[in-house]
């Protein structure tokens, strides 16, 4: 469920005017900027956006980038952003780092529908004038690059049908390539990237039960083995995304420094998903909550605009 | 241009009952099937199919195939289906096999536009309930599986922008994968199944310009090469659909016997599509048109049948 707080009645050009008050002047009232787009939901965003330009002349997000900067920025900027359009923007930018960043394009992929991954892929064509697979693939190599353009690049089957002994008969072929420090793991690159999601977690428990571990912990035996590394992000995100959300939270405001980058993706783009349930499985695991862990590690408008987000009280 | 002389106003309910009629009795009027059945576009053909079920609570083609035998009703029942539908059952047919026949998996394939194929997946997804993706994994092995996995999967971007700088690289670096005999053509199997179609005609003419011979060709030097004869269909299916289709008729029926599977296949699947260029290429390319090939090797119903998709005179 959404932690968004948005007005059943919000005007559009209203909406539009206000942001450009806000932006005229000296010096920008981060405050109220923060409090109207914190409080509209991705379809309101998108008529702001539209009418901004109509009125103004102006590209709201251009516009928010010359007022503000930093983190705010970028968790603002990201906020704005159609969340189609904003998924095939991560996925983009994660390949584009001189280490392309693997864990962002399987997270957008791997939590999404296949219907759902479709119109990311369509926005990505749009924008980018390239398929999505296009850039993944250019952008990896050996093993790694088959696992994910597998994974990218499949329309899944996501009906309720399941293949029981296909299930029993995977998670043996999964433990065998595991074990087999030869293999090339062909068979975990098939199974993860054309097995449907209701298909794969049969095969997830079938591996427990059979073998004692879950698929995940026995991947993490063979230390320092980034291909494994790799599967593991995409098995977690599948099998159970609010836990997964839940864990890369932590682990970003855990210890000294913080992962912002982590930080504002995950409750930008859970926001209107399911961040209220991610928000509960946090405060369970580590006996603090969400809005606490972020007020400890942020500050400013950065940190009003995250609490916005989760929908913190008093904001 | 569709080969297909259809009634603009047909009545559905009107021709199940001709056809009912034409299976009622001692004998089936084939005749009478042909000559509506052959004369009905593909969603007149729907129509018919539903008014069949609803007036006589009978499922057309399980009917036809009651009714009538061999290449005939192989013939009739593939075009009764829904053209999605279709593409559907033969891709899942051609994996099923003994020894399964990827050119047909590669025609429906690198022969549609994305949203297209996206169609025949779903079609898929709904028939088998597993995507196909799933399917051609399980039925193919090493590199082969590979490109075949990757060609199926990937949602290719589908318009106009070419990277010309792109395309001589890629060119490149296919003509060096080809020299090189312990390549595993990762490189091939990138860029045949990611790039754009537009995209890789560029790379076709490039490389035939700094090669000096066409990549299918260069794909053909190496004899006995399974994965390079597999790469070659996908390349001529995208290149130039026509030639490819005029090519594979050309050869099912030269010489004695007639691969009768090929000659069907394309009739059907084309005649609503480009059947009649490819009709006319047919001719200029082999001095003899195509419906006089077909006259000479089949007969009866069969041949009737195939004449009357082809826009024959007479039929």
């Amino acid at each position: 469920m959404s932690t968004i707080v948005a007005p059943v009645n919000s005007n559009p050009i209203d909406d539009a005017q206000v942001i450009k008050k806000a932006c005229l002047g000296l010096g920008t009232d981060d405050k109220a900027i923060i409090s109207l787009l914190g409080h509209r939901n991705s379809n309101q965003l998108r008529l702001i956006r539209q009418a901004y330009q109509e009125v103004y002349q102006e590209d709201l997000i251009k516009q928010l980038k010359s007022e503000i900067s930093g983190d705010f920025e970028k968790a603002l900027t990201l906020w704005v952003l159609d969340p189609v359009e904003r998924d095939a923007v991560l996925a983009h930018d994660s390949l584009k780092k001189v280490v392309p960043d693997y864990q962002v394009l399987l997270e957008v992929v791997c939590t999404k529908t296949p219907d759902d991954l479709l119109q990311v892929k369509r926005a990505y064509h749009k924008i980018y004038k390239r398929a999505l697979e296009e850039d993944v693939a250019s952008h990896s190599t050996g093993k790694i690059r088959k696992f994910l353009v597998g994974v990218v690049s499949t329309y899944k089957y996501h009906g309720d049908e399941i293949n029981e002994v296909a299930a029993v008969t995977d998670a043996n072929i999964l433990h065998d390539e595991i074990l087999d420090g030869a293999s090339v793991h062909e068979e975990i690159i098939r199974i993860i990237s054309t097995r449907s999601k209701k298909q794969l977690l049969a095969t997830f428990n079938h591996f427990k039960d059979i073998h004692g571990t879950s698929l995940s912990k026995a991947l993490r035996v063979p230390a320092e083995n980034e291909f494994f590394a790799t599967a593991r992000v995409a098995i977690r995100a599948i099998k159970n995304p609010l836990k997964y959300f839940a864990k890369i939270l932590r682990r970003a405001v855990k210890g000294l420094g913080t992962e912002d980058e982590v930080l504002r993706r995950v409750i930008v783009t859970r926001a209107e998903i399911d961040l209220k349930e991610i928000k509960e499985l946090y405060l369970e695991r580590n006996n603090i909550s969400l809005e606490q862990a972020v007020t400890e590690d942020t500050s400013g408008d950065y940190r009003a605009f995250l609490l916005t987000l989760l929908g913190a009280e008093g904001y």
